[in-house]
């Protein structure tokens, strides 16, 4: 067992809570990380079937990609299985705690992980968010493929990578060779007109609104909508950080990946 | 036991939810009234002190005259100790609901309980809330004593009705013999225009703020500031009326005044 | 030749402007409608595409479901290629008219089309949009299939329905029998609860959020985001009605569908 | 008689106006400075028994530390008492001037005549409010005794230094000794999380509202609320720094202390 | 003398408050109704040299058509001259009372005055502003003269019915005959498109801004502005109802207009 | 012919679009610059008739002191004459950009070519609205004659400088000698504070308001309400600036200014 706030303090040295946007609220959600923790398990989503799998493993400690209190709640009621989630998590003990836009932003954070994915390098972000210590910082990412490819070809690639069974394309024309490529993890349509001033061939996102995909094209921006699941890559990554951690200071400790899929979207 | 939800409809029957102020967050706050109850605690204040109490004492449900989550909820941390207690509730299932500007306007409500314990009669409402079919409802009562008696004299009273080791009195003069009498529980000190207008001599509510109080000794007010505390006379009627309702119904459950003494004021 | 005004006088009488909803700017957008007009195309969306196929075929007025203008226009450079198109249409005399939220509303329009095709009668509003001279008006629709299907037969016809190569569910389980169905044309998550509430076995529209789709879940609604695109069906509709109309007043005037297919998205 | 401006130029050196609070009206209120001044009268409010006083005793300024127009006026009807009190003022050629936060904030202020009063060493403010050249200002002061009491005997030496007939205190526990005192005249709740974080064993300030009473116990914060009036101090305070000015300046000039007692507030 | 309250009474029953339009500033603005009154005088504006004159002529009580405290005020600084004047008002006894827009809007009032002064009959109002009872109201005046006159006609009469040396034409043609005039006294600007729809031939009013007189030019309206000042006609209009008002109470008062000229500007 | 980029680079070398107004809407408005323009008219405002006459002339560009867009457009239908001119300049090609406050701003721009006409020296701006690289601008100018001169005679001047057949004095006196001269094209009124504190003999400005104007007599300012239409006069100092650079660079294209009158007012 380890302190939970030990824990906090080395995980945030990662991924700082000051590199979130502005209003996004990072950091502890439920319960306390003021205890010992045996188990930690890392997820994407915090939903029922998420918090039930944590109850079931006995964690401590839930880690989570997207806070799961995003709007002020109102009141308890339990009647809503929502807010019953919550109080599940209070009732078996369950902290949980959010990094959110700070992990988009951070070097060696969620694109960095994608580019090292898809075979991206010479990196830089896309738009830029924060500037500390005379040192900038922004989100999505955009690099160089080694060599142009087709873009149908990479959009098969995409969906290998990334296990999809399913994307969207949005784009003036189909036939086209890319090389420059820029990619923003969850619902990055606003970074669109910065990804294309910085050259990007085509732009990986998800959510892409149907007006939007109207803009898109008028501006001749490629787009591969792949959805906001393509995130859950976080959870084994994370662990795997978790792990060297955990050798550098000899903790005793279990990390765990949420093994419940919580993509909303099945494709036909 | 019976059925949270019958219960809550005769108590909806006496205390509408539509004679609360606008914005006044009444109604279920925490947990669920879905479920079979024994027994059922009356408190002014949901406290730590009192959740402790009503974990003791196996409560299923908790009635409140003061909102418990007046302000949305940004987290659920448990290292704060006013959150931790929304989170002992859930975990002990012990459901809140709260009454209340519903229960200071409604006919046969708190400010009537006040009139009959201080002999206060022919009384009217002083500032208009609610019209609803015709009918006109309003929060604060105003009426009569029945005879004229010194305003030192019924500060006494006061105090000894209400229990209380001190209060606070704004008036332009202290000599005064008054009989016409304004009240209103809670923080009433924006209504004391309508009380002046409607005749009172002397007008008790409680929270007067500094400048205020001078407002009013140069309206020609008379103000007793018993403070909120006295409230706390909402336990025992609704009680007496929980169990008359409990005597038409046959039910079988138990009511229970909460004893901790939620008063934060200590008069020196 | 016919009157412009003459002609949106008639179609007016079937999509009042009274029932778009409050703000949507439904209407005359470009051009004027007080002159003669000989070619008239339907469309569903007004993208640089269209205005040149409307220049080539000598449109004189085009009638979008999607206003071209949502958002007033700061400035009218033609360096911007959205803009440029309405400086296009302004320089060929076309004229162009929106009627947009008034055609999902109004009885025999958009949603009621959708019911038709997919054999969904007994139908009534999902949610109340208008009052007027005691008539309730709503958008979407809900109603009953004759049978009982398989959800996943529900999806094929419904992709083969409309053309569709790629749509995505969202449902707490894919193994269901579903025969009530709503649906709204274009982006109409917010009315998910309205569709649940109403008995909707499953909900039929377009561009739902990822955490939206995580809330519908876990309230058990199944929806088939089905994309905005579906909604293309009003162009034939419309030309059908424009002919009855020709027929009546015996109008000398062509009607013709846009052959610009507009969806940005393709699916992979 | 001395010049009205020479006399507030040496006034506003002690008390600079850019150390009040933003928007906090600070500075002349009622007439002109720009005249010759015989009599000046310090007062902690301006009543209209205060303003009779100064009538009475042939004042040409007031100086005020609540300052008397706080909200912009609607009107000069002089039906209303408050607002005839501004006209009296006009009519008898007062002028008015207020000293306020900035006399909160100021070192050798308000606060700091408290502590000196109550024989608080060592201290420091509680909140910074500004930074000007390089120097840091707050309001409120925390300091420490000489040696630690039992609460009780320190309530009682608020009581009989400030002349209190009653004051209330709000605290987790009465059995506690003190050393280290937060204080803050006027109305200073919203600023009890900063003494606490800076150590109070009790913090001394007035118009505690009933709910906030309930956080500070649930914060484990002992806070002595000892109203408004014990500000009443800075009229002698005050006079005695005029008395320095004028020895300093030979002044021809009469300080006078206003006599009225302003507290709305009697405690039974 | 007569009672103020008296003598206003009846003064509302001719203009009454209910009739300005919202957030108007009618009624009592400086000192009170509640006392005897001699000496009445009718003002357009109230400015330093009427007050001085009011002084000067024992003024009791000021009647004004334009508000005097417009915006509330935040201090009473009297080396400010506009707030001097205030005190000098609070000083001298002189109440100050105005009637604004429902001087404009009720029937028998300044606009119907201006149009018996230029001989234009069956008025109706130019913008609807109140229904009261089942009976509309509204700002501005529109009617016929007896016989069509040429534009150029008709500023001169214009001029010379007012007094004016000046004043400025806005119209896209000059060599026009106008029969229909609309009249709005004060800055009507706003009203013009009204003015147009009713069939104005020409509209006065005053204070056009240099850009919306490009605007009435594109939309065809011919415009007179003959500036704010032709309101001072209301002094002699109501000292004259006043005399009846004297005569049928049998009052002992006198009614004075004021001879100061508040013109601001002098034509060149 | 040459290049519209390269031509407008110039220009904003001497009108940098920086130093407008925080909100004003300056640079190209219509069309684009993104071609060859042979013909550029010079114009102080964009009105129907302007754009006729810029069709006539087969004007390539325009350059306007006010901004055509100056509230967003809500929709292009061209029955209102407004957007119809907007229509025109497309349909032409006319392309249609506005310098305004930062011609009002520049060193060497409207304020200074009104001092030169008017023989004013030593100038400098009244209010202060930009800071850049450690260099201040402001708007408006203040500087001296060469000698004292009769208010009344000056105005002679301004009328005769100025072609005007009227202008508007607002003065607490006529009998008056100025030197001292404060001026700022178009709307100014809301600079007269400062031009007193610079001690402006006389302010010359445009667009006075009534109640404006009392305020201005009030504080002592004598104030020359030349119309917004003094600011003509830019069309043709622009033209002389136009036609050094073409000798500069050598351009072949030719400047024009407009010769349509679009002054709103005709004074009577």
């Amino acid at each position: 067992m380890i302190d939970g706030l030990e824990f906090i303090e080395r995980f945030e040295q990662h991924f700082p809570l000051e590199l979130a946007e502005e209003g996004d609220p990072v950091g502890l959600h439920i319960g306390t990380l003021n205890k010992k923790v045996q188990r930690i398990m890392i997820t994407l989503d915090v939903r029922p079937e998420v918090v039930a799998e944590a109850i079931d493993k006995k964690i401590d400690l839930l880690i989570a990609k997207h806070p799961p209190i995003f709007r002020p709640i109102k009141n308890l009621s339990t009647d809503n299985p929502q807010q019953k989630m919550y109080g599940d998590c209070l009732k078996h003990d369950i902290a949980v705690y959010a990094a959110h836009t700070n992990m988009d932003i951070v070097p060696d954070g969620l694109n960095d992980w994608f580019c090292e994915l898809l075979g991206i390098t010479d990196t830089g972000y896309i738009t830029k968010t924060h500037e500390i210590n005379g040192i900038s910082y922004g989100i999505g990412r955009i690099g160089n493929l080694a060599t142009p490819v087709a873009l149908t070809d990479f959009i098969q690639e995409v969906k290998d990578t990334f296990h999809l069974d399913g994307l969207r394309l949005i784009s003036p024309t189909i036939e086209k060779m890319i090389q420059r490529v820029g990619i923003c993890g969850g619902s990055g349509e606003k970074f669109y007109h910065d990804a294309l001033a910085k050259g990007a061939d085509v732009y990986i996102t998800g959510d892409v609104y149907y007006h939007t995909g109207h803009e898109m094209i008028t501006d001749g921006c490629s787009v591969i909508d792949a959805g906001h699941y393509i995130e859950e890559l976080c959870k084994s990554k994370i662990v795997l950080l978790c792990h060297e951690w955990k050798k550098e200071y000899n903790w005793d400790v279990d990390f765990i990946e949420s093994e419940v899929n919580t993509n909303p979207f099945i494709y036909y």
